[in-house]
């Protein structure tokens, strides 16, 4: 006999599928659902169905939109492109409330490794909106080896454009402790200090 | 501008009622679903549904199940009853492979200070099934103050029905360290130790 009657075994199945969900923790999952109202499930499922239904990729920056362009792409300042892995980086720079320019999202990074060569992420469409109307190029991509490798790959081919491409600082983290901040990150926070 | 756009947002909402998830997470969990392919999504919403739709309650023993009767209640010798308080300690018994009896969910146990009462959880239903044909029942509620509690309170109550009523036993962990081991379970283990 089964531990799991099927309906449930079915959807600790499903939960299991999310990133980092063990068996156990889908099985809490599973439990918390089958605790729930008809209403609340009904309206747990109609979120995932619709999620998947009406999110779809901007056709500018390739962020989520629920339209053709997204809304950052329809009001902000187009003369600055912040140059990202991800949408969910997107996200971590909105929540800043600072910047003030467009995105654009790679949806990937350079990484020979694992077989993902520059025509397989969003360089292309990048070069695409680099006329002259873009002023700066902001590189974002996380200060991995791959993230590295793909601004300066990226740079490299926008330089001879004319735009000014930056990338954003390397050093010590606020609040962090000399102590335990590793060497190449101390070794940057050195080399690149500032005059105070 | 909102950080999310609507959908996102909505599932994201969804997935942070599930017990032990946060903003992060339950982000990370909706972009799981976005990326997922229409039928991958369309499944997993199904599996929602279908499982809150076609999960209920054993009639005899409040176990999950699809129909009136569950599977163990159907098929396991009547004689010898668990009792536990809720549906995933049946999983974790079921796991054993040992128990040939059959369940009694309590689905609680008396917690006074919750406002939990005696009549709050399915004790009346268990008295009911303790007729001539049952020879044990094995109190298997948690080894916490209200476990014990309960334990203690259905034991009184059974044992004028002349059955034998026991409970799990109590002691070190297998694995555990005598050093770490807590001194109410250590006492308990000197209190209850057996001759080699």
């Amino acid at each position: 006999m089964e531990i799991f009657i099927e309906p449930i075994g079915r959807l600790i199945n499903q939960f299991s599928k999310l990133p980092g969900v063990g068996k156990k923790t889908a099985q809490r999952y599973a439990y918390r659902i089958v605790d729930m109202s008809d209403e609340e499930a009904a309206e747990f499922a109609k979120a995932v169905t619709e999620c998947k239904k009406r999110v779809r990729y901007c056709s500018i920056c390739g962020n989520f939109t629920e339209d053709e362009v997204c809304g950052i792409c329809r009001s902000r300042d187009k003369s600055v492109i912040c140059v990202v892995r991800d949408p969910r980086d997107v996200v971590a720079m909105e929540k800043l409330r600072e910047f003030k320019g467009v995105y654009h999202v790679l949806h990937g990074v350079i990484d020979p490794m694992n077989g993902v060569g520059p025509n397989d992420i969003r360089i292309k469409e990048l070069l695409a909106r680099v006329d002259g109307s873009v002023k700066e190029v902001i590189m974002a991509t996380n200060p991995d080896v791959e993230g590295e490798a793909t601004a300066m790959y990226i740079a490299k081919l926008l330089k001879p454009l004319g735009v000014t491409v930056t990338r954003l600082a390397h050093g010590m983290p606020i609040g962090g402790e000399l102590e335990y901040t590793d060497e190449v990150t101390l070794s940057r926070a050195l080399s690149e200090r500032k005059t105070l």
